[in-house]
Order: C-alpha cells, then structure tokens, then sequence
C-alpha cells in the first residue's frame, strides 16, 4: 500500500508527495516497454513496474485542491512537476523535477527514469495530482468504457501526438509503420483525425488484426514500400509517416563500437515514401546510448533533406491531451479498445499476462484488480 | 539575350515562357553552390551560372498581368510555377511542374535542376513572372540598397526560413554551426527575430568576422561544443540549432559504399547542444544521393529522440517570406549586406570572384554589371 | 456559350482570359446568396446567376498548362488570380486582381463582385483555370458522387473553414447558430473534425432535419441558450461557436441611420455561450454597408473582451481546402449531400428551385443539366 | 506584512496559502486600472491595491519546492493556480481556481476579482509560486535594469501578447491606437517582432514622446486615420492593429440602458485601418457589464466581415510570455522603461503617485521602498 511519503524500495527513491493522491486500481496496462524494463539493468527483485493506470482516488496530501476522494481518473505515464519550465510549457515528457538523472520521468521503469513506483498493483501514488492527473467529467460512462478509457493513459495519446505533429488532419494519407499496439493506436488517432491510414508490419497476425480494425495493411514482405503503397493509395507516397518501431538498446549499444552504424532501416523506409514537404513522427523508441556516447544510426538524411521533410520525436507529452481525448472517447466511435485488442486479465495473473506478451502475444494487456 | 522561348542550350532545356518576363541585371550573386555545380557532373561549357538576381524588369510576356517593365525585382532562386501543389500550399522549393526530374527547381543547376539558364549574366528569364518574383514597393530606395536586396532572392530568406522553422523568438538562443554567407545570414535572421546567437565554425578568420558582425563566436577548436555554448549562455544548450554545413556529394557518394557510414558530425554536435523539447533546423544542404540509392549518414538519432527535438530541413520556398524580408531590410537595420561581406564586383570579373571563392574567400561577391 | 474572351453582359465585364478554361456543367447549385443577388440591386435581366460548380473541362486557354480538357474539376466559388499577395497568402477570397470595386470576386453577383458570368448555365468560364480549379484525382468517383462533390465548391468548404478557424478538433463541443446549409455544413465539417455538434434555430423543420442529420439541435425558442446547450453538453458553454446567421442587407442598411443600432442577436448569444478562451467563427455574412458609411451593430464586446475570445470572420478562400475535403468525401464518411439535402433538380427547372427556395424550403438545390 | 494564512480584510478572502511565497518589493508599478479601482465600487478603506510587482522571496511556504528565498522574481499581475484546465492550456489569464466570482484573478483589485490583496507594499503574498512566478536566471542584471523588468509584470507582456495574437512579425505595419503605457509597451513589443508602428492618440504631449521614443506617431485630430496612416506607411492600411483604448465602465454601464448603443469608436477606426485579411488584437478593456446585462457597442461588424479580419482579446496571460520577455530585456536593447517613461518614485510617496496619475501624467509610476 503506498502512501504520500514514499520510502525507498527497488526502483524508487525516497520522497514526500503531500501534493500527491493515492489511487485505488481500477484498470492498468501491460506495455512493451515494461516487458523491457523487466530484462533490463534497472531490474530489481519486488520492483513494482507498470505506468498506465485508470482508478479512483482514495487519499489526497493535504495540498492537493482539485482532486477529490471517488474522483475516477486516468494518469498520464509521465510522471510531471507542472511547475518547471517544460511542465508549463506542455512538454510534460520532459519535466525538469521528477528526474534527478535527465529531463523526463516515468512510472515502474527504475531510478533511471525518475524511481517512481509502478502503477500494476491495486493502489498507486501519483504526486502533483492537480497538476498531473485526469479526471473524468462522466466517472460512471468512464467505468463502463473502462478498456477505451484505460487507453487514456499512454498509447493513444502517443499516436494521437504523433498524428497531430505530423499534421495530420482530413483527407490525409498515412503509413503507421509497425502494428502493434502502439501502432494501431496511431492508426486510430489519425481515423479520428480523418485520415486514411496504411499500416504495415512483417507479422501477418497482426497485418490480418490491422484489417479487421478498417485499416489498410501493407506486408512488407511483398515488395517495396513504395509500390505496396501505390496499390492503395494510387500513389506511391503518402503525406505523413508515423514510427512505431524505433530500436533497440542492443542495437544502440552496438552502434559505433567496431566501426559499424546499423541502419534504422524502418526509418529510411518511411523517408522513402512520405512525399516532398510531408511529415514524420518518431513515436517508437530510439535509445540516446550511454552516457558520452552518441551512438549513430545509419540515416539516410539526403532523403529527408531532399524532400524538406519535418521530423517530430519523443517521447508522448500525454497530459496535454487527456481531456479531448477523453471527450472523444467518451463521445463514441473511437474504438481504441477494440482496435489494439484491449484484453482484461486479472491482476493476480499479471505474470501469465507478461508471459503471453512476451511470447509475442498482440494484445495489449490490461490488468483488472 | 534570353527570350521568352528557350531554345536548348547547355543546361538548359527548350520551353516557351509567355508567363515569363526578361529582367535586366542590377546585381548577382555567387553562391558556393556555384562553385559545386561548375566541377559537378552537370556542368557543361557554355552553361550560365547563378540563381539569386535582382533587377530591372524589360520584357513581359503575353500572359503577364501583374509585373511591369520598369518594375525592380528580386527573383526567388527556386524555378516555382504557382499552379501546382506544392507551389499553392507555399511549397515553392519544391514546384512539381519545372524540373522534370523531381520536384523543385532552380536556376544555373543544369538539367538536373529542371534546365533553366542561370543569372550570372547581363540579361535573364524569370518564368512564371506574375507568382514568382517581389516587385519593391520603392524601387528607388531598393536601388540605394542594392547590396542588402541583394540578398533577398537566397541566403536571407534561408537564414529566415530556417529560423522560423526553429521557432526562434525573442529571447531564444541559438547555435549557428557555419560562418559562411549562410550561416550569417541565419545569424541575421536571428537576430531580426529578437534572439541571440552563437555562431560555430573552426575557421578563425570566419569566426573574427562573425564577432565583428556583432555576434558571438564560437570556436570548435577550442574543446567541446556544449562548454563553449556555457560560456556565453551560461547554460550548455540552447533552444535551437541550424545547421548551415551540411555534407558534399563526396562523402554522400561514399556512404554505404564499403560498409561505412560517414557521420554527420555537424549535425550530430548540434543535437548535443539542443535542449530538451528543442529545435533544428537543417539549412546545409544534405545530398539525397544517386537514384534507388539511399546513402546513409551515421546520426545520432537516439539524442534527436530523447530530448523530443523537432527536426526541420530542405530547399528554402523562398517566395513565402520576401515580401516581409523586403519590407524589413528597406525598413533598415537588418545589416544583412555587412553581415555577409557582400562585395560587388564587375560582371565582366566574375572568373576571377569565382577563383577567389573556389579559393575560399570569405565574403559573398555580388556581380554588377 | 462563353468564350475566352468575355463580352460586356448584364453584370459581367469584358476580358480576354487565356489563362481560363471553359466548363461543361455536371452540377451547379442555388445558394442563399443568390437569391440575394436576384432582389439586389446588382440584378439585372439576363444576368446568370449561381457560383457553385463541378464540370468536366471542355477547352482550354492557351496559357493554360495544368489543366486538361475532360478533367472533371470543383470550382471554388472565389474568383481568384494566383497571382497577387492575397492568394499567394492562401487568402483567395480577397483576391487583389479580379474585382475593381474591392478586393474578392464571386461569380454570378455582378460588377460589384467583379462581374463575372454566373455558373448555373450549361457551360461556365473559369479564369485563371490553372490555379483556381479542383482536379479530381478519380473522376470516376466523382461522378459518382456527384451530389456530395457538388458541395465542395462553397459550402463545405465554409463549414470546414469556420470550423477549423475557430480551433475544433476531437473532443471539442461546438455551437452553431443556424440549421440552414450553411450551418448543417459546419455541423458536418465539425463532425469530420471529431467535434460534438449542437445546432440552433427557431424553424421546427430545420431543426428536425439536423436531428435527423446526426446533430444535437437546440430549439431556441424553448429557452435561454447557455440552458439548452447545458442539456446536451453537460455544462452551459461550448468550446466553439459558428455564426451562419448573419444579417440582411436591410438591417445593415438601417444601421445608424435614426440614431439606432440593430442587435447582433445572433452573435451575441453565442458570444454568451462560448468558453473562456474559446472562439468565435463567423460564416454568416455581415455587409459593409455604403462606402464611407460605417453602419454599426450591437455587440457584447464586453461579453468576447472578459472570456478572451478570437474571433474569425469573412468570405471562405475555399481553394485552400479543396484538395483534402474532396479526398475526405471520395474516402466517405463525410454524408454532406444528405446532410444539407442536396435535391437535383433539371437546370431547365431552374426557375422552380428558386421558386422553392424562396418559399423557405430547407434543401440545398442542385441544378443538373 | 503578509503572511501565507491570508485573513479577510478589504478586498481580501482568506486563504490558506502553503503553496505561496513572501516576497519583498523591489519595485511595483502603478497601472492606470489602479485610479480604476480607487474609484469603483470594489473600493475599501485600508485595501491594498496594485498588480505588478518584482521582489525578492523572503519566505516559502512548506509546499513550495521549485523557488527559494532569495531568488528575484518578477509576478504575474494574473493570480493563476497551474492546475486548472485554463492555467494548464497556458490562459492564466481565465484561471478556474482563484476567484469565486468568474473565471480570472488580480492582485489588489478587491473581492470581485478574486479578493486578493495588492502589492503596492514593502511585501506581498504570491500564491501557487511554484507555477506562477518569473525567478530571474540573473538576479544581479535584474537589480541593475530594475526599471526595465519592472515591466514584465504586466505591460510588456500585454503589449507583447497582442502582437503576437495579431501575427506581427518582420516587416509587418502596425497600427497602436492610445499613446499610453499599453500603448508604448504594445509598440515596444512590436518593435521587438522587426515591425514598423504607427502609434495614434489626441494628446499632443503623448505622441510627442511616442516619436521620442522612436515610433511614428499619428495626431488623429489632424485628420482621418486612413490618409494620416498613407502618411508613414505609403499605403492606407496595415498588417495589423492594437487597442489600447478600450472603453470606460460608464460608457458600458450606460450602454442599452436608454435604447442607445455607444460607439466603440476606436476599434471602428482601426478596422477602418487595417488591411483585409489582417488582425486586431483588442488589449485596451471591455467590461462585460452587470451580470445578466449584455450591454451592446456600436461595432463595425461589416468592417470586420468584409476585411476577413481576425480579432483576438482579452485580459493577457502574462506568465506564459514571462521567461521570453526577461531574457530579451537583459539581453538588451528592448528599451521598455524609457518607452513607458517608467519614473521611480518613493514607496512612501504613492499617494502622490496616484494624485500625479490622476491629473494625467503620462508616465508609468514605479514605487520603489
């Protein structure tokens, strides 16, 4: 059970949140990333992981104004100050405070990330709550869309930010490369914003899955992007590219060591189709590398020079986004849910969950209490 | 003398122009891309060179309605229809209907380049006269300040792009790596724009002029980038970055050839020194390389993405900002002409400005006939 | 039958416009405006009417390079030139060129709007064809969808424009005032755009049609508006409100002529309405009045200044937006045809529509050949 | 002296503040909104009034983590809590949690707005500081150009919102109408965006030292506003312009009441005055009236309609532009003070400040203890 005053643990750093809440788990996600940090060197026995939660309040500091006891909210994966330059400017992904390693904290990924605890249990801290936390306007509405609504918290902000900085509106054409659930979440956000959308991937399950959520699916394994997408778009170029694949650390930590630059190949696929002035929003994650290191990746610049081709990155500043996208949840028509296989799993078989999802299971998670 | 039908000639492809007007020289000026196409593969004897005029309008076409003989002008150097596309949404950079090899045009590039004739001469054709090219409001007060609208048809309206491209403001920092024509122009540009500049290069007689110009330098060879930038910051970063290297055909060409990948170290230095939630933009010219190819150039593509930094790039639409950059340099003060070393020289000299160019010469040399 | 070469006509002027192209009807519709014009004082007999057209290209003008005789193409209802600032901006409904009275031109309204021929005719001259005219990309589909497409000349584009100026996106909750075309179009426009609709008016007919339409509809004669908006959107105010009522020339007319100013009813109770920080579009059409005559209305500038609202307003430069809402409606989904009650009727019937339209009919009429 | 536990007095609501800071004047200005308050009803004996305050932080409440005693700050005249869905979107101006009464809080304007004491003090209370306060990088170079950051409380920034909200850049023309503070501090800020001012008003000694301090001024008793603008601008109309008139509260109060609409005289000059296509930004005050009331102003709506003006309004949310302006005032060369004859006089010495005010004095008093 947490409280206000954190103590230190596996992954967190000792702190007090009188401006925090405490809230009771209602849904909480299950997202590659954790899967990453499970292997990863921020690793630690009885760590708790996990950063999308949907809950009720339960227990506010004694400076917290706005949130209430019985609020239904969701939280955004950034854990963010809301007084620091970048918090006040909307760069929430970035707070300067919550992280006294970099700019950028995030829940259950470690004191590498800020050593905030993770949100995969039945009750979670969140501190700045006023600042740093949603609150539903309709909380019953909210627990019977509970899977949509679960999606509040990380990936469909991350897709709806990567379809907004890429300019996406009406009438656009997309290629959302990589379809998995963070891909699919893109795909949705640009079908909100009137897009149509091409998604592509090599696993023909998820290609298959793509098609049955409305989108049009590419399988790279057919031929080259270019003309794969020609055949529906009637051109063989698109007006924006979203990045849902991004590398791996295994692959930064290689770059530059004997000589040799990995090509982000998926990258310089996207700069390859997206048409002269268009957009490219880099949602999958790129690794910045050790410390001192800056390891390079093979990037065909030419080609976005050529095409004076803006490029977008980072990580999802997702609070800036909570209440319209809510709304539009809420509203109807969406289908965020359904369309990254929002699958309900008890949070006492989070570990079968894990499992399923690292076998290559291509759902997304979400733990029920 | 051009007419308004081209005939075929080195460089220059047959067209008929009846949109187009002839303009008599006041001014010209050679840019280093000058000095790239004379020893590029598209050179050819006889060919003209050059692609920024300013002048005196002599000749309208049957179809011109707007432009006036008598009228002084500058002339954009991107070749631009102002019917396609591109043109239509100010993408004037990249005109899909003058250069039948690939969007975008530009003057004195040879075929390649949509075979247009260049400028350096005493008389030139300005196609698609009534959308592409700024007639001054005061033609007398545009003739005193010849070496200052002189620059209007390319390196201000880049320096001013790129600039507003980053979002540079009042109050923003900005790191400028190049103190050639270019990089000062931005530096200009910058400085119209309310913010302060850094301006990076290795050159010591570059980096003189710079400070003279009245901004900070910075010398590369005198340790790293993010503690040189502390010192007149007093922060190591800033909020945007323009790169005004680039990298030659050369080191394109031998991208990916035998396994390497060339680094962009220019650029790579910038991301360095970019804050979190910054911007860059990418003014140098990066080459998209030979047909189907797809060079890579070794980025560090991790720190672009961990900091969110929004990445903007390419030939400048030149046509978008000459009405403001013309009615702020006769306004005065923009000190753009001094900041670049702009020196006129005969037209009849050109080779030998050239020489002193291809012998690295510092100043922008402006040909007058 | 027109011709390049225009001839002096009621309400039209002579010019030569080679740069223009010559349109075979497929379908051209009655706006509000036109019966305006038909009691107006620019009415004169045997004046042609109407400035909404979709058509296949039949001839073209010897300047002419883009477009292509059997082209089937949506014609923007501004007269624009592509050549002066104005639409070089994108602000092609105050274009600087093709109306001497002031700047923007509209066809078929007579020497005050520039006087060019009207569009419900068999045939129509389109100036300036290169830039001023829609191709569709699949123009098999386009006839297709006739009546939908039929809608991208004015309307449509009207709602979009007002929509996307005043800041709707998904999530948003928006006010329009008027359930007439113009008012349904924003509606949809707004719902493209992922926004929750309420529509107002007096008129039972129109209000049940825009219920029918998919919209929430606010009958303003059942109470005070912010209660009525408070019964659908939960609270008593609207992130955006679109004005399509507007007011007569009769109004504008009595304006400050005994010492009264008429209210601007309408505007104001959306001006009651809308959040702090919200906006304001106003599509309705708000006459300058006599030159020299500044003929005020009443306004709650108090109510706009304390909420901090914007507010946008004028003619739609509807070339701008041409390209991605044809690609929206061919996509599908969009259902304006219905939503406005797009009717065709025989041109030969011309007379009976107008009739019709006259009396109040609800229907947006399109005249088909 | 204030403490953090604000107890009711005049104008002021108690309040907890463990989220605020003590902070020591340096300097408070004098607004012409103070003689306002003076003399409205919101007046109390022994009330506190004043809004614009740089200091010193002498106390921190136990929530406060981001500022520290010691560190110089420059307060936001808006009273905003950074957690509010307005202070969140960045309209601090319109903050949801501060006044009971309505959407927006100021300091020392008594309880209907927001019951907040003054800061024309030797101390002052600074609620929620963490998010709504300037620290300057530099504090030594803020005590020396103390006059000039007195200024980015609230004028600077509310001539600096304006022009931004009207999309002045370089090059553009503006038109400022009042020659008062507002008035120059919109024209410095203008300056600041590489534009060319205009600044109107019928006080011959106010447009004397508006063209002291630089800008050009137009005497609008010599003529109409058109021909006197021709006069510097070469054409009659401009990119942009500002209101800094306003109107009073009798005028408002007394609007409607006898079937009569008073003329908002200014605003119909300006849109008399700007070019289509442009914007107004209206800075000076419109109250909104008595609750329920909708006075009306006579408004050239048609003007606006006709001309496809935008127009932004509007108390300013100065904490978003506050880290821009101070750095561009210590950058240098801004030249706010001497603009708005910033004047110090001794704290001790206010009343004669305000009797100096209200007989006309044309500068902006600073009280310094």
């Amino acid at each position: 059970m947490p409280a206000l005053e954190t103590r230190a643990a596996p992954g967190v750093l000792p702190r007090r949140c009188d401006h925090g809440v405490i809230v009771r788990t209602l849904a909480t996600c299950v997202c590659g990333s954790d899967l990453h940090t499970l292997h990863g060197p921020g690793a630690a026995e009885g760590m708790v992981l996990g950063h999308e939660l949907t809950g009720v309040v339960v227990e506010t500091g004694r400076d917290v104004e706005r949130v209430r006891v019985g609020d239904v909210c969701s939280v955004p994966f950034n854990v963010a100050c809301g007084r620091c330059a970048n918090c006040r400017a909307g760069r929430t992904g970035h707070c300067l405070r919550t992280n006294p390693a970099r700019p950028g904290a995030t829940y259950g990924m470690g004191e590498g990330f800020g050593g905030w605890a993770g949100m995969q249990a039945e009750y979670a801290l969140v501190p700045y709550a006023d600042f740093n936390l949603h609150v539903f306007a309709d909380p019953d509405l909210a627990r019977e869309r509970l899977l949509d609504v679960a999606m509040i918290g990380d990936i469909l902000p991350t897709g709806y930010h990567a379809a907004r900085s890429a300019g996406v509106g009406p009438g656009s054409t997309v290629y959302v490369a990589g379809a998995g659930p963070v891909g699919l979440a893109s795909a949705v956000a640009c079908r909100m914003l009137g897009a149509a959308v091409i998604v592509g991937d090599l696993n023909a399950e998820r290609l298959a899955h793509a098609r049955a959520a409305g989108f049009a699916a590419a399988d790279l394994a057919s031929g080259e992007l270019p003309e794969i997408v020609a055949e529906t778009a009637g051109v063989p170029y698109v007006d924006a590219g979203i990045d849902c694949v991004g590398v791996s650390d295994a692959t930064v930590a290689a770059a530059g060591a004997d000589g040799r630059t990995p090509a982000a190949a998926a990258l310089n696929d996207i700069i390859g189709v997206v048409r002269h002035g268009g957009a490219i929003s880099v949602a999958g994650v790129y690794p910045a590398g050790a410390p001192g290191a800056r390891p390079p990746l093979g990037v065909w610049l030419g080609g976005i020079w050529s095409k004076a081709i803006t490029l977008s990155s980072g990580a999802t500043p997702v609070r800036r986004y909570q209440e319209e996208l809510a709304a539009a949840v809420l509203l109807g028509g969406v289908g965020i849910a359904d369309a990254v296989r929002a699958t309900a799993v008890p949070l006492a078989q989070a570990a079968d969950a894990y499992a399923q999802a690292m076998a290559g299971a291509g759902c997304k998670f979400v733990l029920v209490p």
